[in-house]
C-alpha cells in the first residue's frame, strides 16, 4: 500500500503521525499543536540541549538501512549526547524533510522507530516540523534533557593522573558499516546472491540499532562517581580523546591492549585485512561513553560492569599518545569520519 | 575569494564560524563546544521550544535571496513562534547541511545574517551541527525561549465575543515574493534588463527581511493585556484563524474592510491582476501576530499602535466566515502555502 503524502498535506500528515502521542514527563507541559512546546523545569535542574541534522546519502543509505532503524538511531544519537553531559533526555522535536519518493507508510515506519526509542528511554516528542525536500530525506532532531544542578560533566574537566574509562566495546559499528557496504556491492553485481550475515549479527546491530548508555550514567550515579570529564564516542576514540585533552589542557596515555574490542569485530577486521586498532580508534558511531575519573575512584570504577580503564591523563606537554602492545608510543590522530571532507574514506 | 569548506573540515568550520560568539543571556550557561548546551531557567519561567527546517528549492530560492537575508529570516521565523506564545526567545541552535557548491565565504554570509538577527533580538547561539549535503542547503534552527509562568498564550483560549486583533499589515510579503519571481523570469529572458524595484522596497523588505513582533508583545505587557489566544501568521490569516477557532472550539466573523493592507500591496495586486483580499487572507509569511482579547479590553487594545481589530469570535456553530465589503458572508478556506502539496500554486 502506498499513500501519497500530498493527499494528507502538511497538517494532515502531522496529525496522522502525532495524534496519539502522550506526554509522560513532568517537565513536558504542552507538546505538539501550538507555535512552540511548553516545558517546566524545576530550579534545581540544568536544562541540556543538543541537536543533530542527518542527510540522506551522507549519514545514511536507505539501500540497507530500514526506515524504522533509521528513526530509532536518529533519536538515540541525540539521547547519547545528553547522557554524555551526565544528564537524562526528556523531550525531542523532530523535523523531517521528505521528497516525493516517500509515502505516508514510509514515514510511519520512520516515526515508529523514533517513537520506539522515545518509549525505551522515557522521552516525549513535543514538537517538530514536516516539510518537503527536492531530493532525499533530511532528519533534524533536537533533544532537551536535564541534569542535577552542579552535576553536569563537561569535556574540559580532566586532570593530570585521572583514569580514562570507556564503556562497551569499540569499532563494531564501523565494522557493521563495512559489512553492509560490502554486501551492497556484492548485491549490485549479482542479483541471485543474498547477503549472508550469519555470526555477524552483533556488528549489524551496533551499526543499525545502537543504544545510548543510560545504564552507565545510572551506574555512575549509584556508585557515587562524578566523572571529571565525559563525552560520547561518535567520531572515534582518538578524535574524542583529543577533544577532551585539548579542552582540559592535558595530555593522555592510552594502552592499545586495554581498548575493548569484541570478538566479531576482530574476526571481521581480519577478513577485511584492516588494522583492528585503527578501526577501534577511528571507526566512529560507537555511542559509548568516554570519561575520566580521579585516581581515587580506581576501585569503584574497576568494579563497574562494562567499563574498561584504557589509560590515564597526563600533563599537556606529554601530548596525546597511544602505547602499543610492544611498548611503542604513537601520537593520536583524529582520523574520524569527516562529513565535510572532499571524499569519504 | 573562495575558500573550500573541505579545507577547514567540520570542526574547523564550526570553530571559524563560532569562535567569537558570546553568551549574553543569564539563562545561557554553556554554549557551543560540548555534547550539549547547558541552560539555567529559574522556576518562575516556562521554557518554550520551537523548531523549523528550511530546504533550498522549497522554502527559498538563492537566485534572488541573498544568503545574509536568508540567515536573518531563518532566525526571525523561529523568534516569531516564541513571541506568539507571549514569550521571549533566548537561545537558538543552528544546524546546516551544505553541498560543495557553497564556500566558507558563503556560509560566513549566512551566519552573519543569523548573528545579526540574534543581536537585534537578544538571542544567544548555543549550539548546532554542520554537515554536508548531496544537493543544496538545509537550515534547521531550534529556538528556546521563556515566558512568565501562567502567562503563556496558546491557540486554544479564544472565547465567544472576544475581539480578533492583528498587528501590522498582511499580504505584503506574498506580493514581494510574486515580484521577485516575476523579475527572475524577466531576467532569465533578457540579460540586459535589470530588475526595477523602485517604489516597491517595502514589499521586498517584507519578503526578504521580515521582523518578529517583539514590540507588540512588549506593548501588550505594558498595557496589561493578556490575549486569550495568539499565534503568528506564517501560512496566511485564513489558515491561522481556522487553527484558533478549531482549537478553541469557536467560530469567527472577520470583516474584509478591516483587514490591514499596505498601499504598495494594493498597487502590486492591481498590477498582477490578483484579488487583494485573497492575497491578504492566504498570502503567508507575514510573521504578524494574530490574537484575541476579551471585549472588556476593547479600549486598551484600540489605543495600541499598529494593531487592528478585524472581527470577533463567535459560537462554534456559526462557522468561520469573512464578511465582505458588500455584506456577503463567505466561509474561510485555508488556501495557505502547503509545502507538501503536489504543486505550489
Amino acid at each position: 500500500m502506498r499513500t501519497e503524502i500530498a493527499s494528507l498535506g502538511e497538517f494532515g500528515l502531522i496529525d496522522h503521525l502525532t495524534k496519539d502521542i502522550e506526554l509522560k514527563n513532568e517537565s513536558s507541559k504542552y507538546g505538539i499543536g501550538d507555535d512552540a512546546a511548553v516545558l517546566e523545569y524545576p530550579a534545581e535542574k540544568e536544562v541540556l540541549v543538543s541537536t543533530d541534522l542527518l542527510m540522506e546519502g551522507v549519514h545514511f543509505d536507505l539501500t540497507y538501512v530500514p526506515l524504522k532503524h533509521l528513526g530509532y538511531k536518529a533519536a538515540i544519537v541525540n539521547f547519547s549526547d545528553i547522557y554524555a553531559m551526565n544528564g537524562a533526555p526528556k523531550q525531542i522535536t523532530v523535523s523531517l524533510a521528505l521528497s516525493k519518493r516517500f509515502s505516508v507508510e514510509d514515514i510511519e515506519e520512520l516515526y515508529s522507530g523514533i517513537r520506539m526509542a522515545c518509549q525505551q528511554y522515557g522521552v516525549d516528542i513535543v514538537g517538530g516540523d514536516t516539510t518537503s525536500s527536492l531530493t532525499g530525506l533530511a532528519i533534524s532532531i533536537t533533544c532537551i534533557g536535564e541534569a542535577e544542578k552542579g552535576k553536569v560533566v563537561y569535556r574540559n574537566g580532566a586532570k593530570d593522573t585521572d583514569l580514562i574509562c570507556v564503556s562497551g566495546d569499540l569499532g563494531s559499528a564501523y565494522m557493521g558499516l563495512q559489512l553492509l557496504e560490502r554486501e551492497k556491492t556484492v548485491f549490485k553485481g549479482e542479483e541471485q546472491v543474498q547477503p549472508d550475515f550469519t555470526g555477524k549479527e552483533y556488528l549489524l546491530e551496533r551499526q543499525l540499532k545502537p543504544e545510548a548508555r543510560k545504564d552507565i550514567i545510572e551506574q555512575l550515579a549509584k556508585a557515587n562517581i562524578t566523572p571529571t570529564s565525559m563525552m560520547d564516542i561518535s567520531d572515534g576514540l582518538s578524535s574524542e580523546l583529543m577533544h577532551i585533552c585539548k579542552q582540559s589542557n592535558t595530555g593522555c596515555r592510552v594502552y592499545e591492549e586495554h581498548i575493548p574490542i569484541d570478538y566479531q569485530t576482530a574476526v571481521m577486521a581480519e577478513e577485511f585485512n584492516m588494522n583492528l586498532t585503527t578501526c577501534a580508534l577511528n571507526g566512529g558511531e560507537d555511542y559509548e561513553l568516554l570519561f575520566t575519573v580521579p585516581i581515587a575512584d580506581h576501585e569503584k570504577v574497576s568494579q563497574m560492569e562494562g567499563i574498561r580503564l584504557i589509560g590515564h591523563i597526563t600533563k599537556p606537554d606529554l601530548g596525546t599518545a597511544l602505547i602499543t602492545r610492544d611498548g611503542q608510543e604513537f601520537e593520536l590522530k583524529a582520523q574520524g569520519w569527516n562529513p565535510l571532507a572532499d571524499k569519504k574514506e
